[in-house]
């Protein structure tokens, strides 16, 4: 029987040329799997129809728009994660899905190999791979990009000599990646780091500088999920998807940044992620009244290890299925609303209520009826400062 | 001899009505020590004449401004020092700087005493009182305010009572603690935390939504330090200083949070610091440039750690200063230049270059003179993931 | 209705003598709680009768030896809970088991008040004072040693007076705490920090020193807890109680350190603890063939920060909870037997074997039948390697 | 000209086989390189002269004992250096003392390639190479045992056919490595992991079992390093030397433990460190008394960062710079003396004395002269526990 290579298919010019290229190169018939991540831009039936026009046995579209809002944005938005305190893992989120949907693949149509199109230098191969060795370590891996050692210029010459149905005159002077929970792009001009992204770039937000009136919502949060705009209770995939739209209206989510990558180098990044950015604006603020002060400080660092592993290709591993226990504790009690402004490239937490607030009042308040007992105070400074203040006195002595 | 006891003093109702309660009290003099950390506001000569009127033996003002911008606020930044992520540390930051010169007038005027205006539910009775107690632990302590149990109508009542100089009548309904790092407003109605701020707070930063014309800013570092801007240099507090200015002309700098108090209870704090805001994002970027990613990443625990002693009121502390000579030597390579825009309430990052930057176009970039070997990562995303992989075989098998 | 105080009573001379005292005081009725945690010595029913000679309205004994065995100290295990590196947290364990049935002696006996006997300046008053917070904060609290300022010679003066049934000539020099997880002894001549620990100071332990035969047990646990020991399944007090007597007497778990105390200050402590020594080794090895490399490594941290809330009173807060959800998580697969040595004051692994391993013979040998692919290693450690190289490069140029 | 190419050289089978075989393979000129970092065993002149009856072009000694001992050894000392809690990084600490020779002869010998003899599943290839392109990376390296897929029976083969001096038949059946720090033993029948290790694995060990009288040991400490044993004063190689002997004749220091590897897997190693694990035990004791709570806190963390960089071959990185500086300032006061007693296996420190202490006698005494107001406690204990306390309030309302 001819062996079966599942392909993660985006229906651009690399994983096009990549269906003739393997069959060429290995004799297998490709199966090629489109995922959608609520990425928008192309139908995916013309991208499937194109795969097959590209000589794959089977082409099949996943929609796996509910399962990435609901098992992926909302986890990581639960952890607060931003790699690097700014970047909201866009498509460090997405690569563990779609290796779920082809390992899916594999087991229907009898793949024995997997194949992406990324490249040797960057952070999805790693992704892919370490996700692949977790969910199914008896599948092949192949990835023509890397592994072949194609450029670019090679591939379209392969396309034309091929004959494929791929415009490569379009194409975009930028890598550009897109799904639920925002937008990258980087090569281009943005190599040097000096330049400034110019306003092409954008597509998933307005110019923040240009005037508009402003928009206001409240999030309402169910231990750390987000259940409701405005009162309307909503699916995950619709909460993302109408605050990518309202935020994205207002310029919010706009990220520029050096980044440090799993293989080694810095690389320049440009994103929009404005339901993230916003989401994430208010589940802190969220914390901040419902999270204990210890637990709080300490899932700081719960969050950033979190975001490092899932950045770093680590999302099926025992140390993050162990920080998400922790997570999912952490959030018991992160429930209720967060009104937002969002204006002006902007999302400004300005209230916050919650049935399970530890802000008490009347112990914060100032004036009448204030609970606190301001006599516990001396006692507390006094032992609090103790072992600094025995240190500053031996230091005074031995110098 | 009369016993002479050192007053933190503001000029406001609290610290006056201190002066006679003490010499009453205590039957001491009082010297009265207030601190230029480059507040604004009055004029501090009208305020040390104020001190006298209301019975100081002494009152000296002490220009703190460039200590303040060199020795506190800077060395926050070279740590990112935001509080829970958020808080630039503004009251916290001055405390320290103020009990260091207490102390010198206490030795100077024969001080026993030390005395501040805190209640005893606020953090900055820990930070005077644990800074005195390692600066000088010979020195006793008072806090009339927690200690004999104020509250602010028996303030009023024993200033009217002395006929002292204070024009009770205009006292903002906030609680308001500013220098030159930045401004914090309190109490009032911002204790019910569902409302929203609004504009009369502010005075640092103009309204964000007012159409005005974006500023551009480019901040030069050497070693994690600003030393000019766009190409002038300047001292420290100049740098923030103009900063102020222009990013507060933007509407650079609002935050609105609730805070995790070090006695235990949330509180809701609003801030501006448009100088700091916009030197954080900045610096944040330019290590992102500079820093090793190991390095980068543990940092931020570094970091983290640094923000909460500062907050706690352990800036002189042994911890403190283990963890600055870590950031010295992670601020090594800091060094160069952040270009910035400034407007509509944004600080961002639009470039930046370091002759010590770690980012090196020839292995980040995809066109033409790639000098990365691909080759390379096959090998490595294989042990990279080995670990994970052999769990996820085990599971497999044990269920 | 009288008010009841319901006081933790251990049948010494302090708790003997807050009975009267209390009563006298605040003219409620004393109910004396004793709870049996193994810590052996007098018979729990003689301690009874001496609280009710002392005038206690009630005394009981609560049998708690399993529930602390089970759900104290197997998660101290669990978590490799060693404050400081080195102390199994004998005492720390113990306190809030207390709290929880001081809590439901009030409860049952209508008190409104608990008493304790610790001082100020020890950690035992932390722990029952802010568990008795989280666990019931409508409760009141009274330390009589503390809070009347209590010596010595003053309890013992008062139970003369009083005719109370202790005998004070016998009384330790030392200051004592032991239960089922080990013994703690402070005070005396080891104030002197640079005096060795004496012989007589030990009880659970032989002089290791002594020659005798080894012991060898075999210890299985299921999940991170203990379940057998030499093929024997038995239950958390067996074991413990088992592992204290036959480790106890090769001379294992002796320990003497300087410790931090919450309070602020430096203290002398000497421990024993034989059973906690062992099983700590024991379960530390079964996690280093068991567990995941990275998420072992962040595991250490987490331990870490559960002995310091362990210590510092926090058991019932809500970053312990978050902590033992992670913990219970990464014990998933810790289940297999190892096999000690015990002998000469050593608990010596000396092999181990699980149905869960991740050791894998076949990477791991040098012999034939190794399947570790040694071509991955090149790409692997040039990438791994490339960041330091990178900034090595730069610090030639920059310098 | 000629390569030429500088081989770490042991006097081993693989090294003496890779002589000929590297310069067979590549026509270069092999200048052979032995470092003594106090392994004993075979004398280096011997080692030397076998390196040119192997075929080297040049062959030389580095005594690098005093600079292992102060720069490597002592560094790992002061951040309490233990891989895993257990491993005193013995052969980790050596590969960058190595290297550093390698590339020192690489300039003198005008030598462009550096050859080591490591294979591709441990992880000294990593700290060989990492190391080499840290210091200077524009050497090539190769490594004929992973990169030309030697076994040991090719390398025996190619030993007789080439007739080279080296006695294969007394060759051990484990894998050793050795030096002043201590010993490693793996393979052979240690590789499955239920076996006991055997009393003929240790060399630098006596049998702990063995009755014989204890010793007494008094260490004295400068900033956290060692600097007399006894109050004589010695340098750091005749401390580490003088304490292997003596603790190794009490037994001390063996170790028998999985490993987790930095190349994925688990690994079976057996150590026998009988100075470094004397050492470590009384600086750690030194520290308990010197260092301020929350420094030492935070120093566990940082410590165990060190040991991974040290473990993970990140010696010469810019994080390792880092924590390096912190844990010096760490050290500012760890001075004073620590007595131990060596006997059976166990180094048990039995008393401290420093003029740095921060034990304070008159805070910590139960006995008159005690300085410590009790008083103090209940606010402390209040404000300490407010956080869970209300916490807890929160969660019986919320459930």
């Amino acid at each position: 029987m001819t062996e079966r290579v599942v392909l993660a298919y985006s229906g651009g010019l690399d994983t096009s040329v990549a269906i003739p290229y393997i069959a060429q190169e290995t004799g297998a018939e490709v199966i090629a799997v489109a995922v959608d991540l609520g990425q928008g831009g192309e139908d995916l039936e013309v991208i499937r129809k194109r795969a097959l026009a590209c000589g794959a046995a089977e082409a099949v579209v996943a929609d796996a728009r509910e399962e990435f809002a609901a098992d992926f944005c909302f986890p990581a938005l639960r952890a607060n994660a931003l790699y690097m305190d700014r970047y909201p893992l866009v498509s460090a989120l997405s690569r563990p899905l779609i290796v779920k949907h082809l390992v899916a693949a594999a087991e229907r149509y009898g793949g024995t190999t997997v194949a992406h199109g990324c490249t040797g230098k960057g952070n999805d191969q790693v992704r892919f791979e370490v996700g692949l060795a977790a969910l199914d370590p008896g599948l092949k891996v192949i990835a023509p990009a890397r592994d072949f050692a194609w450029t670019r210029d090679k591939a379209i010459a392969f396309a034309e000599e091929k004959g494929l149905p791929i415009d490569v005159s379009s194409r975009s002077p930028y890598s550009i990646d897109q799904n639920l929970w925002g937008r990258a792009v980087e090569t281009g001009f943005l190599e040097d780091i000096w330049n400034a992204p110019t306003e092409d770039l954008y597509a998933y937000t307005a110019d923040p500088a240009r005037p508009r009136e402003a928009d206001e919502v409240v999030i309402t949060f169910t231990e750390g999920v987000p259940v409701a705009l405005d009162g309307r209770a909503l699916g995950p995939y619709q909460i993302i998807a109408e605050l990518n739209r309202r935020a994205g209206a207002q310029g919010v989510g706009r990220l520029d940044m050096v980044e440090d990558r799993l293989v080694g180098i810095k690389s320049r990044e440009v994103y929009e992620a404005p339901a993230a950015i916003t989401l994430l604006a208010a589940h802190q603020e969220l914390e901040n009244v419902t999270v204990e002060r210890d637990l709080a400080r300490f899932k700081r660092g719960v969050d950033q290890r979190w975001s490092e592993l899932a950045y770093d290709g680590l999302w099926f591993s025992p140390l993050m299925d162990a920080l998400n226990v922790f997570v999912a504790e952490a959030q018991r009690h992160v429930s209720g609303d967060v009104r937002l402004t969002l204006h002006g490239g902007r999302a400004v937490v300005t209230g916050r209520r919650s049935g399970a607030s530890l802000y008490d009042y009347d112990l914060a308040t100032y004036d009448t009826g204030d609970t606190f007992d301001q006599s516990l105070a001396k006692g507390f400074v006094e032992l609090w400062g103790l072992p600094s203040k025995i240190a500053a006195k031996r230091d005074r002595v031995v110098g």
